[in-house]
Formats: C-alpha cells, sequence, structure tokens
C-alpha cells in the first residue's frame, strides 16, 4: 500500500481483520468489494459489519473487527531469516526499550524488527536502520508504510562498517554477518550506559563477536537463547505440540563503559 | 519520584548507576554521601563523575552511569511470585502492546509486572490494577512512584471477580489464582478484538481456565511457556550455564469476540 | 531371523547396512541381488564387498557393513505413537535396567520399546508384554522376529487391565490409555522396591495417573520430560537445527514399597 | 569398600537400602549394627527386615529393601565432572549399546560412565577404559569394586594419545579435553561400522574436533544436546521445577567408516 500512488477510491476503503472461528485463521482485508476465502465467499456489505460475527456464503463464521500491530505485521512481505518475535520481546523486556528511545537498527532485512521497534518507541522516538541491499530496502520501506510506521523510521541505504551518523543513541541492535567490523561505529554511536545487541543464527559468529568485543569497553550482560513451548488443548487432553522452533538466533547484549 | 518523606536534602540528591567492572555487580546510589561496597568505599565527589570510570579506595573499578528503568527495577522490593521479564516480553511481542494502549491487570502483586505495563503504554496509555491484598498495594504503589511511574497507573485495593470498572480496554492481564471467576467482567471491560492473557503457576489451572472460557466468545490464540538459556564465555570456551530457570509460568492467550 | 515364507535361497542372503556417503542417508539391503536407490544402481556382486566402499552405477560412494541392532529397528514397521529412543534411554539410565532383568510391558504397540527392553535384558533376562489390539500384536510378532530378539519375549494378545500373570519382576513399563485401570496388577506384578513407569501423551493422564497411584504403596520418584536438541555443521558455521521435536510423552517412575 | 580387605566381619553385612516415606532420602547402610539419621536411629535388628516399613526411634517410617545398580551409584564418590545419567541413557539408545558389547572408554574419571557401560555390556561385554590421573585411576577402581562391576572393566592408567591397545571394538567413547589428538588411535581401536562418541563441556571444543573429523573417514550421525524437566506435584498443582540443568555436555556420535 504505498500512500502516494493510493487513488480517491483506496482512500475510502479500510482494512479490517477477518478472523475465522472454527480454525482460527485470520485474513486481513479491504472494504469496500467481496472478499473470497477457502471457507466460503464473504459480501462487501458484511465487511462493514465490524465487531460482529458474520457468514460467508457457506455458512463458515467469521468475527470482523479491527487488525492491530501484530495482525497486519503476519501480512507483511518477509525474507527468509526475519527476527521471531519471541526474541525481539526478550530484547525490549531486558532492556527496557519503550517509547522515547532512539534506536540505531544494522541490517534492515525486510523491517520486520524495524516496525517492532517503531511501534513501541513511537510517538517521540525513532529507528535508524541500515541496509545495503536495495530490494530489502525498499521492501522495508513498503511493509513500514503499510503499517503505518514509516513516520518513526529513517531506513538508510548504507554499510555500516563504513560509519553510523547518529550519536548518543540509547541502543544498537546488528542482526548481520560480521558486526565485529563496525565496532568501532557502534560504540560511538551509542550514549554512556547504552545498549548493543547482536543477533547471530550461528554459534560461531557468537564467538567471533566476543573475541573482538573484548577490546572495546562494552560489559557482557547475556548470551544465550529465547525458547516457547506451545501446548495444544483438545478436552480432555492437554499437551504440548509436538514440534515447535528450537532455534533462531543467539542474543548477545552489551553495555558500553566509557573508559 | 515523589516520595511524602523525602526532606529537601534527599531532593538535591540524584540516582546513579554503578557497575563494578570486573564482575558486572550492579548498585543503585544516590549522590551526596560516601557509599560502601564490598569492593571499597566510594567517595561522594566520585559519584559526581557520571559517565566515567572511578576507583574505590581498594582501587576496584565502577562505571558510575543514570540508571534506565530496568537498573532500578533490580532494585525496588518484590513478591515471591513476581511475573518474569522473558514472559512479559513475550506477552508485549504478542500483541503488539506499545505507547498509548490501556491496559487491565488483575493481581498487582509487588507492581513489577505493573511498572513493565507502563513503561511501555506511556506517555498517552495507561494501566488499571486490581489488588485485593493490602500489603502488595502498598508495595507496589512505592515501587511505581520509586520508578517514577505511578503517573500512568490507577491501583484499585478491589475484588476483579466483584467487577472491573473500565471498558473498552485494548488488554487484560490477570495473574491471580482463580481468574474464571472473573471470566464475565474480563469479557465486558475488553474492546471487540482485545486480548485476554492469563499466567498460571500450574498446568492444573490452566486446565481449569480451558474448561471455563470455552464458554464465552473467546478465541484462544496461544497456549504455552517461555524460556531462555543463558550462555558463559571464559575464553575460549563458550558453554551454556549449567543450571537455570526451567519454568516460571504458563501463558493463556485469548482474543474477544463479539457473537 | 526366523520367517515362515523364507526360500532356501532366502536363507542364504544376508542383511546389509548401506551408508550413502554424501547424504549419510541408511538402507537395508539383503544380498543376492541388485539393488537400486536414487542415487543409482548397486550390483548383487558389490553388496558382497562388506567394510569397504562401493559405487552406484551412478558414481555415487557408499559404505556397506552389518547393520546393528538400532540400524535394523529404523526399518521396521512402526506405528503412530511410538516410544521415542530418548524416553527409552532415560528409563534405562534412571533406572539401572540391564541384563537379565525381567520385565512386564503393557501395551506392545509396534514393539519398538519391547525391541530396546530384549536388546538390553537379553541374553538372561525376559520382557513380558501385554497387548488387545490383533494388528499390532501380529506386527510386533513379525519386528521382533526381524531383529531377531523374539525368544526373549513372549508376546500376550490380552488385556493387562483384567490381570497380568509375573510375579516379582523388575519392572513393569505402561503405555496405554487407562493404566490406573490396572494398578492393582502392576503392584502385584512387581518385586519390593521395583519400578514401575508410566508414558503419557498429555499432562491431564499424568495428572489422573498421579490422583490414583497416591492410593497404592508407591514413590514417586520422577515426573518430567525428555528432550534433546540437535546441532548442524556447515563450515565454519555451527548453530542447532531450526526446528525439533519438543513433545513425545511424559514419563512417571515410582518405586513399590510394602507396607 | 576393598573386597581384599574386607574382614570377616564385613562379609557377612549386607548392604540395604533404606527409603523414608515421607521425604524419599535414601540411605544406602550395612547391616549388622544400629543405624543413625536426621530422622532418628533405626535399631540393627530393623535393618533385617526386608522388603518391609520399618521405624526409627523417633516414628518416622522407612522402606528397606535391597538396593539396585542405580541406587548404590548414588553413594559412590564421585568427581566434578561425572557425565549425566541422562547423557548416558542417550548414547544407549542411540547406538543400541547392550549386553556383549566391547567398549573403550577414554577419560575414566571417577568411574560413573564405566560403572553405567560395565552394567550394560555385562555379562558377556567388556570395558576398556584410559585414564592418565593417579588419584582418578584410584577412586574408578574403588567404585567398581564397590558396585561389584570390576570384573567387566578393565583400568587404565595410560595416555590414550599415545595409543589404544584395542582392536575392532564396537563403541569408544571419549571425555577428555583433546580427543582430536588420539583421533588416529580412536580410527584404528574401532570395528567397521563402530561409534565414536565424544562429549564435551564447551562448544568450542565440539567445534574443534568437528574440524579434524573431518579428516577421518568417520560419519557424523549426531551432534546435540539432551536435557529433561523434572515436575513436581504437590495436589491439586502439577507444575514443572523451577529450576534445573540446562547444560551438561555436549555429545557428537559418529561412525567409522572404511574407505
Amino acid at each position: 500500500m504505498k500512500k502516494n500512488s493510493a487513488t480517491e477510491n483506496d482512500e475510502k476503503r479500510v482494512v479490517r481483520l477477518l478472523i475465522h472461528l472454527k480454525s482460527g485463521k485470520k485474513f486481513i482485508v479491504k472494504t469496500g468489494k467481496d472478499f473470497n476465502t477457502n471457507f466460503g465467499l464473504i459480501k462487501k456489505d458484511d465487511l462493514e459489519r465490524i465487531n460482529t460475527v458474520i457468514k460467508s456464503h457457506k455458512g463458515e463464521e467469521f468475527f470482523i473487527t479491527e487488525p492491530t500491530f501484530v495482525d497486519l505485521l503476519k501480512k507483511v512481505k518477509r525474507g527468509p531469516q526475519t527476527t521471531h518475535f519471541k526474541d525481539i520481546g526478550f530484547i525490549i523486556a531486558f532492556t527496557g526499550l519503550s517509547s522515547g528511545w532512539r534506536v540505531v537498527e544494522l541490517g534492515t532485512g525486510s523491517g520486520i524488527l524495524t516496525a517492532y521497534l517503531a511501534n513501541i518507541v513511537k510517538p517521540n522516538g525513532h529507528v535508524y536502520s541500515y541496509e545495503i541491499r536495495k530490494e530489502f530496502y525498499e521492501i522495508a520501506k513498503k511493509n513500514l508504510e503499510f503499517l503505518g510506521l514509516d513516520k518513526y523510521v529513517t531506513l538508510k541505504l548504507k554499510d555500516c562498517r563504513e560509519g553510523i551518523d547518529e550519536r548518543n543513541v540509547d541502543i544498537v541492535i546488528s542482526d548481520f554477518r560480521d558486526p565485529w567490523n563496525a565496532l568501532d561505529h557502534i560504540y560511538n554511536a551509542l550514549k554512556p550506559g547504552g545498549f548493543y545487541i547482536a543477533l547471530f543464527p550461528n554459534i560461531t559468529s557468537v564467538y567471533e563477536l566476543l573475541k573482538h568485543i573484548g577490546n572495546y569497553p562494552f560489559i557482557i550482560e547475556f548470551i544465550g537463547e529465547v525458547f516457547y513451548r506451545e501446548w495444544v488443548f483438545e478436552e480432555p487432553a492437554l499437551r504440548p505440540k509436538n514440534t515447535g522452533l528450537v532455534h533462531t538466533e543467539f542474543i548477545v547484549i552489551s553495555r558500553k563503559i566509557t573508559k
């Protein structure tokens, strides 16, 4: 959804969340025309009946409401290595990241983590995000516009290993291959006591960072991983799901001191 | 930080974060007088040298800076069953909880979760928190004042099983023994599409809630648990810590629909 | 390996393990005729070259050797709810189960756990296994013969809730829906100090057993779950696999005392 | 308990397992004299009443029975880095290790893993175990005698990096710092298709082994970790224990092929 190119028609159409009651499956839909699902057709007039249960022509029930940030997020285009929300939540809660923080992100990717960060620091904070791959820069731009968060983010098509423009930021989060080659810039961008978070899929990269970061005045506060386990309830049986995610990324949390 | 008993002197004193460089141990200190640690005495003048490394009389190095929300949080009084930050982070990231949300919390306890929620929803959101135990109500009150978050929270010394005053809130979070006895009120407090999160230490309570909640128009979005595992680096060896937290609370996330 | 339908020819044919070197994929093969894989045809003469590396006609390399018990096990027919080897290993190591033990198994299923138990208690121990479903009894029978373990096992097509014939056994292991309906018989079958192990996919069944077992002179030694996490090495990157098994069965280990 | 030095008196005394019914605490006791516990004194005559419940002079109830291998194991002297039974169980179940196998162990330590291996391979198998530290060699010797397993084990006070005497063994298990310096010998000791298991507390050592083992004709079958989680039942509440072991050792399982 590019705002600039929005036609007059588009402007009047509104985004809705549809939840299929039996399966819990969710759909993001625009009002203004009929919507077709595997569970049957839903008429455009029904899409206006917000906060009610409606039926498809097959008789399947849907709940229709306004989507939240997380609902919308599930519908954006994402790359193969998107930061998982469990890891984002852990970082937020560990550091106290909140409204008003100034954030530097290194490695925008498809902008999912960027969006989460913007959603947390709004309305008074800001996210500066660096990416060197033009195609991801463009995807992230579109995603942030779709989510209505673009005003809280400055996307930069720039190699952070050659410099970070910001100073005195509260937190730097990196999610690219070799952040040890940007440690000087990361250190300079942070305020004293500020957090540097590094994300890595491989333990061998964690090891590489730890060897390098020892040369800088950073204190390591956390090295580790976050997991969750989902349970299922099929009355009367309650049990964990049999398979699940057991690895996404390792998290290293450090903090700048000033010698 | 309002404190009724604060003397004029106190008002001028400022809170600092001291990090012992060798061990990483942290201290929250007020300026204005000498501070004594196991690692030696730190002079009151040194406590003014913000964002620098200072030495105790034993020669141990400390970094001195302004504390963040999370630094301060580690120093507040807490009860035995405080919600763990990993669980709070998961809830924030799962629901998209952010600045501006209106939150109802059932079971204030010592106010740790309350403080996290306030820190996220500020400056335009608000937390309404219910507690029936007077002593916890008082502890939470003090903690929120110490953290400077009291203006974003309304503490209520009231049994939520007898009613919840708010309407159309974005999220309700319960952390007490028998929330199934408050389901009518929880349902009525929520906006359509709003989230209800229940926390329980026992799986048997999860089962009890699941049996009851089936009678209400809620959709279950998540039943499960969150974990983290910490690693330690003692060059050149990198390994997980041998022991750790393997259980805090089960999380049930549901969402209100309107029949 | 007794097989009623074995022709004279078959008798002379021998079982081999083929490991495809590049992928690690394994094949159990009989000698005596050419063998066809996705990686190309292997000639029957090559199948005689034990403990060497051979090539398919496509030039793919295979290592050929004698299969172990576990190699063979991967090729037997199994039902949907087979006990996982991680759980079997935990039970063996927790109880000290070893050569010479007398074991009662309740719920033979496809005989995988039966086979493991037989393999451990041989040559002087014995497994008595109860099953009420004729089709599983037959599958288990074939599997144990294929594995050459049938002489260490007595399969019984009998409902254990109506009685267990053995007395003074070292261990009873149950893997069926409602073992609380067989607790009298389980208790009577065990020697004093003997172990009773119950396996359940659901926590609600664990709870049910725990409520019932309190009426018998059993001591609970363990309630819990076993996990493993696999890592992958793609030089130079070392990392955990992204997805994995996070649940199979809950294990309850108790021990008989005599009032 | 050295057998050689056993006095006539000792010979007549028998080992018993005492289980304190209320707490589940276990004691290994010799008959022939009174036994004192925190729960009160137990008279020597009562220690003869095997497979019954007896009382201390304080009225506390104990169940008295013959100890199993695992009961005895809990009472032997152990070093700081003993292999955990969950890891031993996983190795047994993954490889099919069983009665009759010939095993080489590198790094005897206090002999706990040695004892488990001996207990599984008896009566016809054998364990050859290498240790370079005289004090551990002696501890292991005593432990194996106490457990009655010494006849199934050959302990060697010898550096395996300088050679392994055995040939054609079913499995080699190493638990010392730098097994990559013994890979030639490990390879030569194994039969084709035989298993080599390496245990390491650090992931950095796993990485080191993986880099070296690529130069040998081994197939990697498993790299990973094993966990268990214990639950507690305090009627009516059922929940996981709050803290637990989250790391012991990484396990690498490989298999010899012959080029």
